[in-house]
């Protein structure tokens, strides 16, 4: 087994009422788990949707944070009743929620002193210890504390703050991944799969994903693996499955 | 308070590393949470993300059938080694997982007994004493052990067989929920916002959530209640907020 693996995770906490009762499509998630996967080598194992009740979110955060290298909460810091994020995660980690010097600044900045009302002050209130995590698009900062980084929940502002968090993280080894698209049904190449998959265990996850393409039904079959070496030999394994079964294979 | 309202709710397990990896979009949380609401008067109030890993699925099947009062997984029941559902629910109930007759029977009926092979039947193992959902889509059901509802991943296969798990389901009292969209910045209103809510905070919840459209910000209020007369008040209150503040409403 290759000793330079670094294995780093994380998990994801979205908070917010609006995801849960189904007005509003999630679209951090994915966003989130690919520039972790791509760009730090890190991979996203829980994700957890909540609503926006104080108990709820610290008992989440307090039980991810131990369980996982960094907690991402996306949601909740904005100006309104509802955003309760940054009071919650200071409960949950016992430590002052007060205003943060450097964020109010920035705030009284960007709306100037006479619109800087209660409601954008509010924004400016963090755990204490907290470091910023800059927002190029609205000014308000994000924050992290500890391993758990917050976010709002925008996703278009969220996407243009994710590169600002990065040198506050460890990086992994990067996770690679190899598909191929096969013109099947699973259950023809189930029993073979998973003896390759029992072969290679510890070292490559492969997954099986039925699609439909082209009026045809299919099945991606996508290998996962912080080894290219394994996932070279994987990717060997099933061309030779599908060679004998006889199965073409889609090229995209 | 209005002693026949009857609040009845539910979490989502959605069972995958395709969606926890940022590979998949998940689509079946809204389409459920939506259904859930308008169909069945019942308020999804949590989500979780989990990879297949048997006892990550047990340790929250367990947890959340405490918490909820039913719990929907999505993913895991198709013929390969990383669907692992059934069998994990099996053992978190602590029931043999074996051949369910009627869906054996469905699934040998629809392939054609020489094509029903290992990888098919498998789709017909579940908990013992499970009951099934029926999939008009692809004959593979869905099954319902005590309060834990399994349903496929692929979302045009899972809305085919929503309907077919309502005689399941307690309904509970209808959730309505109003919306008005204002052209105007959330920390305008947010402290008379935050006091309506705190006096409507038993009946109705209030959440306030920023857009962008045809190049302008905005704020949509979304309230939500078991009670119209309470959300007619609430919606009354906005009203006059909104007139006060002489701020234009977005007519959608």
């Amino acid at each position: 087994m290759n000793k330079k693996i670094k294995k780093i995770n994380a998990s994801i906490l979205i908070i917010g009422n609006e995801i849960l009762s189904g007005r509003t499509q999630d679209k951090n998630v994915i966003f989130i788990s690919n520039w972790l996967n791509s760009k730090c080598g890190i991979a996203v194992r829980e994700i957890r949707i909540v609503p926006d009740i104080e108990k709820t979110i610290i008992e989440n955060i307090l039980h991810l944070s131990k369980k996982f290298n960094y907690v991402f909460t996306t949601g909740g810091i904005g100006p309104t009743h509802d955003d309760i994020t940054a009071k919650s995660i200071s409960k949950a980690f016992k430590v002052k929620y007060e205003f943060h010097k450097e964020a109010y600044e920035i705030l009284e900045r960007y709306y100037g002193k006479k619109k800087f009302n209660d409601g954008r002050k509010k924004m400016a209130k963090m755990p204490r210890g907290a470091k910023l995590i800059y927002n190029p698009s609205s000014a308000a900062p994000g924050f992290i504390i500890k391993n758990v980084l917050s976010f709002p929940g925008v996703p278009s502002i969220l996407n243009s703050m994710i590169e600002n968090c990065k040198r506050y993280l460890v990086k992994g080894s990067k996770i690679h991944s190899k598909t191929i698209n096969l013109f099947t049904v699973e259950s023809n190449i189930s029993k073979q799969l998973e003896l390759i998959q029992k072969k290679y265990k510890k070292f490559v996850d492969i997954g099986s994903y039925p699609f439909f393409r082209l009026g045809k039904i299919g099945v991606s079959i996508v290998s996962r693996s912080s080894s290219i070496t394994k996932l070279k030999s994987v990717n060997k394994e099933l061309l030779s499955l599908v060679k004998s079964k006889k199965i073409k294979l889609l090229k995209l």
